[in-house]
């Protein structure tokens, strides 16, 4: 049984990750904190969870506590991992971290996308991007996972092909993509409130996302080079979900695409490359820890579009730092995460 | 592992069914019935099943393959199970039927109400109504078992507390119901449409709804005589969730409704009274087979007042269809369906 | 033309004074206060305005420049009226107050259930209740009038013919309505987040609103005596819209119910009685000043069901604001007020 | 007063049709027709214009009657007013058409896309493309008006600045473009479904879609010769509201594209075009005959972005339709069209 612990649990990742865990064999989660709302039960707070973990409560944060843990998940907006998780690896505790502390490899330009220095750059050393399509076999023997972005994991898997195939004209990749509202989290902001968001859809970020350098840093390793990235995300009206609509200029029309995409994932167990037309929805991979994905070339034309869906919530943040947790631990990788999708 | 079918695969109880079975340790899917689909695989209808049945299409239903399962789901409109049930029955196959067709006892009544004559009173004696919180029991034993509906559902296990004890007025119960889009089916209707029915909210049927005489029939069993009850159904722009509130009087103040509530259903695995005060929200139970209830008193008086939610495709269908299955095959009663509900 | 001030504009009643006194021919907003907003032109901050307010920006509110005014709308929240009304009304100024600062004749009843003490007690001499259709006379002649609340003014339509024609019992009335999400403001709370509300559907202060004292008040006034009211609030997942389902025992089974309800309103531009058996629908008074009723006798029996809907930031807030306007200053009722509702 | 009549008119555009011309002060509805509801009241089926046309009935659709009208709206699937619109013609009537039947000017492209053969080509010759922003001189002269799709109207009026000034590369335009789910229609089909729409989103007919063509001719004329399109549409869950995401290649960086927009639209009364770095959400147009557009170089690279917003049932289709009458009949462009978007 792998010892768990959650560090800010009262988000939406954090919800998600206890909802995961909740149905795994071989995990269990012993201890959640959360300063603003030390001592209350867990199923107070998410009444989904009555039934479940009902003598768990949320403590303070605490690294004997945290340390005494196999593995402690940071839920935590930005910034906290930096300064908890050289302690706890200290103490042989992994570190899986769903927040964006570690996910650059370069610390400038961290602190320019974040707006502050880089709080523990010693540690980028060991730090996993915790996309297990690309780095499974670094996840094994990691110690410290960051786990990709909701954006950069639906973007990523679905340019990953083409550009590591060479194929692609890699200048000129643009990602038009779609996220429901839970991707902006739990916290108080007026844009995510239910008046402000229903019934509309709009593009937010034009200038420039966070999420942008992560995907591009992705995209550059897969390619071997540099490459030239437009990135504009938008707001639905759901509460979970990412679309990417993914557009890169392939000129040789001789390629086959549909194969290419569906060998690269052959043994994927998270990735589906649907058949040849198909159009993903969102909800089909609700509450679910997949990646569908679909490739076409419209009219014949030299512009490859790849359609890619995830759940921001599991395969874009808690479903994912599972499936990283099982390939740590040497678990089956499908370990609470063999569930299927929500529909309707 | 027990040998499923399913009659009607198409709708959503059918793939409810489905996403609870995936899951299900004991329990496979082997046939499943769709004249107007049939040769399509399921997994190419409901993509959210892509990986987990991958071998299942629909097939024309056929008495004899439908006979050499152990249990056979009825997950169809009024009237098919009233044609098939008897032939499987004699098979020595287990019915449980999730339509309407053997919910009343009395064959005059449902005609009434259905506008056509019961299809099959002969197996009525045989039928057991599936609410395991009272008849668990006959469940047991049952051979035919008529899956409550959603509103029945979650209105009797409100009301039921209060009936049993004696202690309210019977003659003026009010249900005031409200329930997801997705209680319609998948049938093709203006009313069901998104532009219809989203950012509205209306009462309908107010004049009678089909779910009357079942919960009538219910409370009158659980009074030990006539109730009077007037129920008034409302559509809510979301998928999924009932939410039954509820209306008696009960004039002795002294009574502590919070405790006979819990006491009640100290025992049931999936009813879950929450503590005094509480108000029981849909998405708690979204995707979960649980029943909450609250219990109220306002400003002191004499009316109580009822909250009590499920989700109509899992405890208000698919979900207690399996429970009944569980119970039927003497299987753990919360196998394929401890799983948490989903929030967000 | 009348010169308009609106005090404390950000907010949804604000914008929504805003778009209806834009298409209003004799009223002219000059002046709208926002102490957190100052500077912002309005069209910023709603750019649905954009081109119809082109000069007008938030400003600190400042007497002598709301003095100025012939009327003053309060779209604030309580207390603020409270504190400014007094002086404007000195100064000649009619104040038209949103917020329920006056609508409690009792200002030991407003403390409770504001937690406050009254601030203006010496100004409830004057304060009208501006439902024109109880005190159209009265209005007229106002200087400060109170504008019902959104609860209150759907569920009072729906009660006045009953109790008036004193054919009711009317120790045992229920109100259960619900409200779409904008009736909770734009003000930053958990539960009005988008993903907290979506796809969900709840009760809510079912021990005690604030707006049960505003109701059981405007019914005793019809009742002539005292009543005994249930109100339980719900929330829908929706942004506009309040729908009340109101039960009262009418003993007397020979009324015409339906002849009693049209004529009570026949000349009440803002109030349509469907025919029998009609369900009204809240999108059917989406963005219009109409309060929609049907009136219906579920199966015969002593229980009388009224449906009654209307936009809850129109006919509930702002719409019924300016009906009440145009009723002091002597314009045609309709003014600004005379578009259909939007569907879908 | 101009005299209106419109066939088919129980869809959605028909209605929000009858929403508009309700407040229009120079024009009336004399007429309108349905063939599968002649003889019920508009306002039964549509309660929110209650009280609006209380005189006005479904009639079938009858040449003289109709033939009486100035003007007739074709609210219809393609291929009525091919039938009907040169009788109209030959008898004065005015032909707005709303369909598709008449965009195409090249008759075999028609037949291809809409898979039977053009019913009127006689008439091309007559038909103007109803964009008033490029066709205003053609539409006052004309008597059989084309009204433009949703998505073509807020692509074309995206990308017209940059394809006139001739400074984008025009073989490689993209436009990613999402819909509310009332662009479908109000025809009974599965996707439109609430359960199956709601909470999700997806990419469709990514192989080709009809209005590709509308918006190639279109954007072929503004760039005087050949251009290629890429055009993905996406549906939201959301009722009204269309998002064009237009990507293009502007090399040359010392373009001012703020000025250039501004400079194009600058006379024009229903396009906005938005401050430098603004995201235009639908809502700001909900219910309004608007189109606001942003533009963006996102990192100040070569690729330009366009957002361009509308609402797919007023500036998509009927508000567009009755801005075209005004023209037509010399009136003032905005009656009837000046009210401000609804939010929230």
């Amino acid at each position: 049984m792998v010892k768990v612990g959650i560090v800010g649990g009262t988000g939406y990742t954090g919800v998600e990750l206890l909802r995961l865990l909740a149905q795994h064999p071989q995990a269990e989660v012993v201890v959640i904190t959360s300063r603003s709302e030390a001592g209350m039960p867990v199923a107070e707070m998410y009444p989904n969870l009555r039934g479940h973990y009902d003598g768990l409560a949320f403590s303070v944060p605490d690294v004997k506590t945290l340390g005494a843990c196999d593995v402690v998940f940071f839920a935590t907006p930005h910034g906290v991992a930096h300064a908890l998780a050289g302690e706890l690896l200290a103490a042989g505790t992994k570190v899986i971290d769903l927040s964006a502390d570690f996910r650059l490899q370069d610390p400038v330009e961290w602190a320019k996308w974040y707006g502050q220095p880089h709080g523990a750059p010693q540690l980028l050393q060991d730090a996993v991007y915790g996309l297990p399509e690309v780095n499974r076999e670094q996840i094994k023997n990691a110690r410290l996972i960051a786990v990709p972005g909701c954006y950069p994991t639906a973007t990523q898997l679905g340019f990953l092909p083409l550009l590591e195939a060479g194929i692609a004209d890699n200048t000129r990749l643009i990602a038009d993509c779609k996220s429901g509202v839970s991707g902006a989290g739990r916290g108080l902001s007026i844009g995510s409130l239910y008046s402000e968001a229903n019934e509309s859809f709009k593009a937010y970020a034009v200038k420039g996302h966070r999420h942008l350098p992560e995907i591009t840093q992705g995209l550059r390793r897969a390619a071997g080079g540099d490459i030239g990235l437009t990135f504009v995300p938008h707001l639905v009206p759901m509460i979970r979900g990412i679309h990417s609509t993914l557009y890169a200029t392939v000129a040789d029309r001789s390629v086959d695409l549909q194969a290419l995409f569906e060998k690269r994932y052959a043994d994927e167990p998270f990735v589906d490359v649907m058949p040849a037309g198909s159009h993903p929805e969102t909800r089909s991979v609700r509450g679910a820890n997949v990646c569908r994905i679909a490739v076409h070339r419209p009219q014949g034309g030299d512009l490859v579009v790849v359609l890619s869906v995830i759940d921001n919530l599991v395969k874009g943040a808690s479903g994912q730092a599972v499936q990283n947790m099982n390939i740590l631990f040497g678990l089956d990788e499908r370990a609470g995460l063999s569930h299927a999708g929500m529909m309707p």
